[in-house]
């Protein structure tokens, strides 16, 4: 659950996010666009967590490149269209750049 | 619960986590960690959601040198080594500087 990511430097686009009450069709989209995220070239993993009401979803990149390509993707703007209409009731989007990280395991 | 932040260039520390079984004073320090780190210079804010076993929390800080000098800071030490010891079965902590952002509100 925690991603395996290569050694920095990678990307990472930092996605908090609070739901409206709309839940037609957010659940479905969600999964698709994991799924369809995992297929773009330059993906490196996803680590995503929801508690009262703050959703927090990291998405692992090896360049910029590959996220203004996944940003581009069609459907994926599709569903971003449909999360700003209906899904969210505010949401920030960063973008960074890891620099250094450090993994513990028991 | 979204953090306010300013414009980039900033920095983040994302520390996602996987608890262990022992509950023992974990939600106390985990508090006092996050009501200490409010008061370092440098601090601009925090982001924290658990699901499924996973959390991620992020903490923005205002340079690399803010990060270091709370990462030194004698009461957080203690507690990352109760966290090593007691309360994490695993964790990876990433540090990225924050490139830009995207704010949206119904």
């Amino acid at each position: 659950m925690i991603a395996t990511t290569p050694e920095p430097p990678y990307y990472v686009v930092m996605f908090s996010s609070i739901r409206s009450d709309d839940e037609q069709g957010y659940a479905e989209a969600a999964q698709h666009m994991l799924d369809l995220a995992r297929e773009q070239p330059g993906y490196l993993g996803v680590e995503s967590a929801r508690s009262d009401g703050l959703g927090i979803t990291l998405s692992y990149w090896q360049s910029e490149e590959a996220i203004v390509a996944w940003k581009r993707h069609a459907e994926h703007s599709v569903a971003r269209e449909q999360g700003r209409a209906r899904w969210y009731e505010a949401f920030t989007t960063r973008v960074a750049k890891v620099e250094r990280s450090y993994s513990f395991s028991r």
